[in-house]
């Protein structure tokens, strides 16, 4: 796709896993190296497994239904007191501190991000929330971004009512993505604990550089990528499929690196 | 003093207690009577007795010297969680819900408020910031109110170099109104569970409309302020001395009545 005479401005969507919040020496890395990043981006992010550990300490059961997570009242107040305060304001703390005009959000908070609680089926999920494009708030995201802030999101939503909910941060960063792909030429970034999609799982030498959505289909046929993988695939191939310009996977410490010698894996 | 030339556009500073926050009804009634506030707004608050809830539940022992509380670093955790997190996120929701287009921030986001750590003297207080007129980022605060959004602040600020602290919020409220007492005409307000200032403690009859600085002091000298209530009378006083167009103390269920009928104590 020649993008040559592509008037809009790039922005980068940078979503970053659990496993790299759960690492405070890999998470001040990343952090150092995303402020060191020329031009507009939002960082989404959800909760790693602090939030379990601060529940626990609460002594609050995790409730699973056929190995899912359940969402009920106390375990939603636990996932906004970790994710909306405790790793989203150490995260815009460390951004300031280097020298990045960061702010940090829920999807309350200028009805940046409004999402429908789940309705129950044979499992009822309690309190999460699903997204759709039309519930980005791209005036207000385009707002804060051209006063030259980087917004800092974490994975709750709000249902416009009063109630906040559990997002999928995966999904919603795909959302954000596709939803700011008319203003923005977007480059989404799915970071996490390994270099990129593998053809042999816990083999990094079998980095695949680029993946066609076929190749994932065998991939998936095969086996080759794990159940954790397939939904942040998923998620990767619908952004990519609905205007969002470049789509890639990688390592959280090879964020940074140039588009010349990225190492990672790009859709195509 | 004739305001009929000032040309400065009008600004309300609210601050609500931890008592309004402790209690959920209470504190729904104050969010519906802001949200119908005309003109813009900024909200300060605190956490109430819930941090103390939460880090008991969590096994954190609060640390008292001489009767003052220290914030360690597992109490900074907590109060950044139930704070930043939970009460700030739960306040933005609900203001959303009633169409106040609210955004919630600590003083790390957008860098709104930095403090400088308490030096240790005879008590190291720990994680506590003490904030100046000078640590408020009034151009960040006007662009923010400018685009009608209402910034809704906890009392949690940071250094500039990455550590989050926790601020008296009483104290931020009048650092944050005398610093926008430049840019706008402000009228600060502490809303807490009495009806006002009163001459005779916990009789609500004997409510002084207006307090003057020398009433004030002859007040304290008699013991007829509490001792709870002498910080926030200096915080108000001192704000009143530094520009601020008005100041005034109330129940948070009066803080929508109109200025002619006025509930509560007026600073003159």
């Amino acid at each position: 796709m020649s993008q040559a005479n592509d008037t809009r401005p790039t922005l980068r969507v940078i979503k970053i896993g659990g496993n790299v919040i759960n690492n405070a020496d890999l998470l001040q890395r990343f952090l150092v190296d995303i402020s060191n990043i020329e031009g507009p981006f939002i960082l989404v992010h959800g909760g790693g497994n602090i939030a379990t550990t601060v529940a626990e300490q609460m002594g609050i059961q995790q409730t699973l239904v056929d190995g899912r997570r359940i969402t009920n009242a106390e375990t939603l107040r636990v996932a906004v007191m970790v994710y909306a305060g405790l790793i989203n304001k150490t995260i815009v703390a460390n951004l300031q501190a280097l020298n990045c005009q960061a702010m940090g959000f829920t999807g309350a908070d200028g009805n940046l991000v409004r999402s429908t609680k789940r309705v129950s089926t044979e499992i009822d999920f309690g309190f999460v929330g699903d997204v759709e494009v039309s519930g980005i708030n791209v005036a207000k995201f385009s707002e804060i971004i051209h006063s030259g802030t980087v917004p800092v999101i974490c994975s709750i939503t709000h249902d416009g009512r009063g109630t906040l909910l559990n997002t999928n941060a995966d999904t919603m960063a795909a959302r954000i993505a596709v939803a700011l792909a008319s203003p923005f030429q977007v480059n989404l970034t799915f970071c996490f604990e390994q270099v990129g999609v593998l053809s042999e799982p816990s083999n990094p030498a079998s980095l695949l550089t680029t993946l066609s959505k076929s190749a994932c289909e065998n991939l998936k046929a095969t086996g080759a990528v794990t159940a954790g993988m397939i939904p942040k695939l998923d998620n990767a191939f619908w952004a990519f499929e609905q205007g969002v310009s470049s789509v890639s996977i990688c390592h959280a410490q090879h964020i940074a690196s140039a588009s010349a010698k990225f190492i990672g894996t790009t859709l195509v």
